[in-house]
């Protein structure tokens, strides 16, 4: 897959996701208004729906089929915005904005926000029950995939890497304990969108490892790329000040290891990603080209 | 049933859910340690636990086998527990005690108090598809359960109706706003789990028809005597001052109709839930004895 057709289809399967989205969620007028016009605002943010991306591939590298798993690509993807919500409170990060528009409390208010949050939380694992009554999927395989996606998301996840990223501002941890904490925050759900896209399509054991090592790799390389890029990215294309790391005291790779040397490590998970791909041919290309992808983004 | 073979009988249950519980989180050891300290403060906190016990006697008297839908009960509990913590948050109630402790944020800090809640309600989902898993529920009664309990506790139920109790502080809605606020805050997630008790166990439709009547008649008691409780009620009994809606300006059945009134309609209330109850035998004399319970409860 060269560069161009990797950035085309993966502009057409952006698109694909943003074009299923709104369907998974109540109208903005649906009464109360303030709540369903504040979740479509974190939802429909420019997000790059990598998450989504990442479930749909899986599913179809394992054989199955993208249309049918696309309720539990969108739900991914409303775990990710709700997290960021939450994440940008004033009692947490307390950012102003978000790829260059004002964070969802900043229009809506904290206890808005706050239950938009919640409400998305809530709308996915809705999203993802309800598609699987539906009987296009499998009960016990969407059961799994969900077990998958609720433990990545939860307190020992997500959400337990946000509470240690909080923990450490100011702090200074080693880069074992970075990684660690890396792994919870942000890998943790990327793994879980590989293997439970695995999982929905029947795929063996061993493809639902491989993309394991896949996930776990990118997610590394993604986040090491994001601390690169708070400190030498253009603010307006990534949408936020640069420089908030430091604002918030934050342990970063650069920080930790030197510019230079966070950028080879980036090119090590990027590579260590691909590697886990071995074993399959070219129907995984385009889970290759995320890889260089998350390496070279500019946002 | 007596009163007295009632209250036995209610003790030993809220006993029963209250050695459950404890399986179906993580330990407060748990890394990160301050996570699971919280979410065990906000789920171990003397609550009535009333959601439980409702989904587990929805199954039992449907036929059903209590220990078989305990994780289900268990997850509600979580679910009203989480909403219980964002509640209480400053940017919502403000709330610096609950049954008679510390709020969550009071302890743990308002950044901990977010994601704890967070944490219990992706738990909730976690326990009950893990359940579901594990071959003793059939999945798609499982899956068809939790449907009702992620609508019940999203944005057009629990959540819709805590949005709209914000919105309305120093506002003075009528009556039937007033219920409407009410049956989506409160009333969603009790009927959901009568409903889901039922679908678990297989119940008949009619059987689930006439629960969901019950249901929605108990919630309505259940916030009427709520807010007559926090007029008259004794402080040390409830957890928490009384006076707290007269603070935040709620609208409140007994400001809006008056003590008496508000008492006769949590009266018509209750006998609107026994009467559901008509074309069941002694098996559902517990239920009856619940719809006593909340009218005359104390705390």
């Amino acid at each position: 897959m060269t560069a161009l057709s990797f950035a085309e289809e993966l502009r057409r399967r952006q698109q694909l996701v943003e074009e299923h989205l709104p369907a998974f969620l109540p109208d903005p007028e649906t009464f109360p208004p303030v709540i369903h016009q504040a979740m479509h605002y974190a939802l429909f943010n420019g997000g790059k729906r990598l998450r989504p991306l990442l479930l749909l591939e899986a599913a179809r590298v394992a054989g199955g089929d993208a249309e049918q798993v696309m309720p539990f690509a969108c739900a991914v993807e409303m775990i990710h915005s709700y997290s960021l919500v939450h994440d940008d409170l004033p009692a947490m990060d307390d950012d102003d904005y978000r790829r260059g528009k004002p964070t969802c409390h900043r229009v809506f208010g904290e206890a808005n926000a706050i239950l938009a949050g919640d409400a998305l939380l809530t709308q996915a694992f809705a999203v993802m029950t309800s598609s699987a009554l539906q009987g296009r999927l499998d009960p016990r395989r969407a059961l799994r995939a969900m077990v998958e996606i609720a433990t990545a998301a939860g307190s020992t996840g997500m959400i337990g890497g946000q509470v240690i990223d909080l923990a450490s501002e100011g702090q200074h941890p080693a880069l074992e304990q970075l990684q660690a904490m890396h792994r919870m925050k942000t890998g943790a759900l990327f793994v879980a969108c590989l293997r439970s896209g695995a999982i929905l399509a029947g795929a063996a054991a061993a493809v639902v490892d491989a993309f394991t090592a896949y996930g776990d790799a990118l997610g590394l390389c993604f986040q090491i790329t994001d601390d690169i890029l708070d400190i030498e990215g253009d603010a307006t294309v990534i949408g936020k000040p640069v420089g908030s790391d430091l604002k918030h005291d934050k342990a970063t790779y650069p920080a930790l290891v030197g510019l230079e040397q966070a950028r080879a490590m980036a090119r090590d998970c990027s590579r260590t990603a691909v590697a886990s791909l071995q074993g399959f041919g070219p129907e995984a290309d385009f889970l290759r080209g995320l890889a260089s992808y998350v390496l070279e983004r500019v946002n």
